[in-house]
Parts: structure tokens; sequence; C-alpha cells
């Protein structure tokens, strides 16, 4: 067992706590260890402040504060040990100061589990309007209501150490896809220079140099690897990155728009230049079986919004592959979603009546489709998790991609 | 104890199923116990093919099949032993046809406790587009999609017996308020007729007469009693439909706009003329000061849309009175929505977050909201009923009364 090299250890740290000194015994319990390997899979346990998250693992995306079409009652009995806040939206409304006056995100929102934040860079290049992008930083207009911001990699550290999730991301510039070689090399650049700033913000926090309110003294924080689809730009980034040093890293600026087969290529590519000891976590994908073929290539975490997205629009993941409810072969179906799936909306209700529900708008139709997809996702993480521990993740795998792709992808 | 007279007694009767002969033991057990009286309020029991129900009851409303931002579990969880369904709705979308072969309501939407049917008369006049209506029935266009239809009494008796329901209403004619004394003559007057028209139907039904698919061969009938707000016309309608018979008795066209002293009254002159032996249901109310108004004045059963509508919208009734979510002074209220509710809602969430959920237009908050109300006012008939089984009715209204009114009414 393998355990890792990077954990905090800030016992007696001093911190600013709402403008006056606390001495604060940090009980930072944050550690990677990981367990077992197979077939280029890794099984894992990340401990956190707020709990052990077993990976392999796939965090629902709590975008607001809460997982769309979800309460959090239903997430935890989906399987999930940690979901994704998103710092932009949160920096937004209802605003990170009064989350931390709170008493950070776990308390504001009422989930006790591990949180991982991002940065907020994907948003402001995704959603936010008339961005301006300098070596500074970021300035852009909110989508919400237009008004002007700025991001700097100090200010989405500040904002991160507010919130006091238990693992914060660096702030990175996303590239669009596709981008030329030149410039995918001058961002991934830029994003590692901007790194170096995040870790030198946060152990100025750390260090209680600052006026910043920690929610969460045990927080980590991830590099992130960029470079597009260029291996040796790939690996340039996982070594200024991993010079750095931070307590995990992540590989952002893929599934955006690249064939698979490159995607896959390039988290191949990517992890062995990443230590073994620490956490991989591959950002913004992906299907069942990019999660089953990137665990094969290494990654130990991941986050998505198809579950959810997609369960709102009435498409369901199956152990057959996936089907859309809105189907009128299903309007006599009394068959279960899928009768190989044992949560709440299969056990319960028939794909007649998820039709009927869809067809009629009722946000019922929405949480009952949510429920099963997120608990769709995290069971395959469970099954992943087993056949690692057993010995038996290839022939996982090879079962995995045959059997999901048995139904026509109609949707 | 009380025992009802007219619990229905059909075994070894034959009735069609699919179009083929089947001998069917129709082990229906509805049966209405009442147990006590206190103050003007009752305590009883209603026995259905699917499990008892104590009464005072309310039933929240499932529209389409599902109660609107809520799942059933839920909706279980909150204390519901009864929900309503829509006739006009359903009949609609999916089709009671097409529930009818799902094996009817309770199987098609996976909620096995009692169902209440409407008769789909409030739809007809309140929803549906260009309706004429004769002494034959209703005819009207579909809110949905503007197609034809017919509802005669026949109709919608055939329609909830596809549907299963435990407990179905007779078709009656739905005034406007204000109308005058004639017009409520005339009105309540034909809907007597059209409440023979039902009955004789549902005989024929009960003895195997017609092709329609039972799916509920123990299913009850209640009348309704109008009469607008003129206590001569509620006693004229009330004989009439006893002289008829049924299995209970519904108090319709109040909560219609009337003056919230005029409906008390008419509720009090309405129940003084309805067996003591049988359910007494009144229609469509109302607010927690209703329920316990008109639970004084001798009602066993309520629906309304308040709660989950309401919840919606942002309104919370709490033992202290209503708040609205929006407001910003709860933008950074730590406290539950009621410090005295057990819900899910109030023993997970702040106020603070729920707001914020609400003004980020996240489903979660309908639900956490819905989730809320529901249990305000399932556990309001829970404490009348526990309040009559005391003898402390009347102590329990004062109080009640006192304390909802004491949050100023902010929406």
């Amino acid at each position: 067992m393998l355990s890792g090299s990077a954990s905090i250890d800030h016992t007696n740290a001093y911190f600013r706590h709402g403008g006056s000194h606390i001495i604060n015994r940090l009980s930072s319990s944050y550690r990677f260890a990981l367990l077992q390997t197979d077939a280029g899979a890794r099984l894992g346990e990340l401990h956190t402040p707020h709990g052990v998250v077993h990976t392999p693992a796939f965090m629902p995306v709590g975008t607001q504060g809460t997982v769309k079409g979800a309460l959090f009652k239903d997430v935890e009995e989906a399987g999930a040990e940690i979901v994704l806040g998103n710092t932009y939206h949160l920096f937004l409304r209802p605003g990170d100061e009064l989350i931390a006056r709170r008493g950070g995100l776990h308390r504001f929102t009422g989930w006790g589990r591990p949180i991982l934040t991002d940065s907020g860079g994907f948003q402001v290049f995704s959603l936010a309007e008339r961005r301006t992008i300098t070596e500074e930083g970021a300035e852009f207009q909110s989508h919400l209501d237009g008004s002007r911001h700025q991001l700097t990699p100090e200010r989405t550290v500040d904002i991160q150490a507010r919130l006091g999730s238990d693992i914060a991301m660096v702030f990175d510039e996303c590239l669009a896809y596709p981008a030329t070689r030149d410039e995918a090399a001058e961002s991934m650049r830029r994003s590692v220079r901007w790194a170096g700033r995040c870790r030198q913000r946060l152990e100025r926090l750390r260090a209680g140099a600052t006026e910043v309110l920690l929610a969460n003294p045990g927080q980590a924080q991830f590099g992130i690897v960029q470079g597009g689809v260029h291996a040796d730009l790939r690996r340039e980034s996982a070594e200024s990155t991993r010079a750095i040093g931070f307590e995990g890293y992540a590989i952002g600026g893929l599934s955006v728009g690249e064939p698979i087969d490159l995607m896959y290529q390039t988290v191949a590519e990517t992890t062995r230049h990443l230590p073994a000891d620490q956490p991989r976590y591959l950002m913004g994908a992906g299907t069942p079986e990019d999660l089953v073929e990137c665990v094969s290539r290494g990654i130990d975490m991941f986050d998505c919004v198809l579950p959810t997205r997609n369960a709102r629009n009435g498409q369901l993941f199956t152990s057959q592959g996936r089907l859309n409810i809105r189907n009128a072969r299903f309007a006599e179906d009394d068959d279960p979603v899928d009768p190989a799936c044992g949560c709440y909306t299969c056990r319960r209700h028939s794909r007649a009546y998820l039709r009927h529900l869809h067809m009629a708008g009722e946000m019922s139709a929405a949480a009952l489709n949510t429920l099963h997809n997120l608990t769709f996702y995290l069971d395959t993480m469970k099954r992943i998790r087993e056949a690692i521990a057993f010995g038996a993740f290839d022939t996982f795998r090879q079962e995995f991609l045959r059997s999901v792709s048995r139904l026509s992808q109609d949707s």
C-alpha cells in the first residue's frame, strides 16, 4: 500500500476567522491511499475532513449547492460519497462571503460528505459574457445580470477557502477545441503560471497571513494538467504542475468535442506522468463507457453533468444501454427502466408511468430519472471497485462495454 | 361506536373483465367507523380496499398521477394515507383505458395506499375550453390540444371504474361564485339528477352488466351536495342526495371565492343534514385554519392544492403562520423553516439555503418546500385527531388559531 506523500499538516496553525485571531487545531485528515492496481485500474481511498471517498469515484455535479433534480438524501441513497460544487455559480449567487458566514458550503447546504469545488475557470470560458483574459486573470460579465467581475488565481483560491470545500481546484485557462498547437502551448503555460500563483496564495492562507475566512482548514488543492491533445504538451504540463506540488492532479481540457479515441489516448499519455501515490481526476467526463475506459487508464475521480442533465431530458442510462423515456414504445411498458437496477425508481415505477410523467411535464419525472441515472453511475463505480479488488477489472470492462451497447442509442 | 350503514357487499358478484366473464370474490372492505366526537369534531376510520384512512384526513392532490413536486415515498413519509387523483387530467392523458390495461391507477402509479378520484366536473368548468353544458352532460375542448370530448355522468363513472380509485365522486355541475339563488337552485337540481344517473351506472357496473373493465371492484361512490351559500338549497341537496344513497357525502361548490364566514356557516348548515355514520368530505378546502374550523363543523376529509402549489411559489406554512422564503430577511437566516417541524426539510436545511435554492430556480427548492408544507398539513390533521381522542379539540383549536396567526402573512 502506497500512501499519499502530499498530506497536509497544519496542526496548531493560526488562521483568521471573521477578523479575529483564533487558535485552531487543524485536524486535517486529507490523505490518499492507493490500495491495489489491476489492468491499469487503481483502487484507492481518499480521506478528507468530511469523510472517506472510495476511488475510482464519480462526483455528481451540485452546481448551485444542490444536485439538480435530487434531494441530498437521495444523492446519499444513490451512493454518492462526494459531490462537486461550482465556484463560478456560488460566487455570483448567493456569494462566497455569505456562505462563509454560514460556516461554509457543507453547513450552508446540509451536505455533510466531502465536496470538491472547481475554480470557476470552465464557467468563465463557457457561460460568462464579454470576457477578457489577461495574465492577471479573467474579467467577465455575469450570465445572470450582466454585472462585471474579475477572477484571478488568487481570488479563486480565496473564494474556495470561504466555501470550505474539501478539495479546491486551481484556476486554469480552458481552451476551446480545436486549437492550434501554439495556442495550446501558450494557454497551458499560462495555466501553469496561474497554478503557481494559486499554490502560493493557498500557502499564505494556510499560514494565516490573510484576512480570508477559512471555512475548512483541512482543504486540499489539486493542480490541473492542460495541453490539449498534444502528448508532449501534456507531459510538460504534468511535470511543471508536479514541480509546484499539489495534493492531487486533474486532467482538464478533455471531453470538449475531441474524438473519443483521442481523449482516451491523451488520458493514457497524461496519467503516466502523474505520481502514482496521488489521486487523478478527469474533469467533466463522461459517459458510462468513458468512466470504465478511463479507469483502465489510471483515473481515480470523475464528474459529469450527463446523468443529471440527461435525466431531465428523459434519457436514461441502463445496464443494456440508453433509452429515451419519451419514446412511444414505452407507453404501455410495465417493466422498470432497468431490471438490473435496485434504485427507488426501478423498484417502484414502470417505464409506462415514467413516460407519462415526462410527457405531462411533471417535476417528478426529472426527479425519478435523476435518481435512477445517479444510481446507475454510482453503481457502475462500485462495480468497478469490486472488480479491481477481485483482480477482475479487465473481464468486467469487456462485459460492461458489451452490455451497455445492447440497446440502440435512440436519443 | 357507530358503524357505516352503507358498506358494500358484492361477494361472488359477476363482473366483466376485459370482455370475458370472470367470477370474482369482491373482497370489498369499504367501511366507515365513527369512533368518537368532541366539540363538533369527529374521529373516524375509513376502511378501503387499499387500507385504512384515519379521519379527519387531508388528501394531497395528485392531479396527473403524481403529487406535484414530491415522490410518493416522501408523500408517505409526510404521513399521507390517501391521495386524490383528477379524472379530467388522467382521462385526457394518458387515458383511462391505458391505465385500466396497466391494472388501474394504483398499479400504474406505484401508489399503494387509498386513492379518491374526483369526477372531472370541476376541471371541465375551470380548465376546459369552449364547454357546452346540457342535461346530458358536458362537451368541451381539451386544454392540452383543443381536442373535443364529452363527459356525461355515466362516462365519469366508467372512467373512474377503469382508474380503480377506492372512492369515486359523482359528476356535478360546478357553479361560479357569485350566482343568483335561481341559478344555484337550477344547477343544484341538475347535479342531483346527474348523481342519480351516476349511482344507476355504478350499480350496473357492479352487477357486471357492462363491458367496463373494473380495476377496483371494491370502489365506493360519494355523492356531492351543492346549493351555493343558500341554507335551504343545501338542505334540499343533502336530502335528495341521501335519498339516492351513497357510501359518503361531499360538500362541493365552496372555497370558490365566497367570504370565509359564509363558507364556515354553509358547512355547518350542510353537515347537520348529512348522516352521522358516513364520511363527509369538504372539496377543495383549504388553509390550515379552514381545516381546523371545518373539522369543528363535522368534516372528515379535505383536499386542497394550497400546500403543494404554494410550496412551488415559496410560501411555507408553519406553526407560527406563513412565510415566503423569497423574502430578503431570510438570506442569512440559519433557522429551519419551522423549529416545531420534524420533516426532512426542517431537520436538514436552513431558511437561508431554501431561499438560495428558490432564488436560483432550483427544482429542489420546490421539492423541499412541498415536503415541508405537506408535512405541516398532515401533522395538523394528526394533531387534530389526537386532540379529539383526548377530548381536547376545542382547546387545540383555539391554541392552533392563535399560533398560526403570529407571523405576518407576508406573501
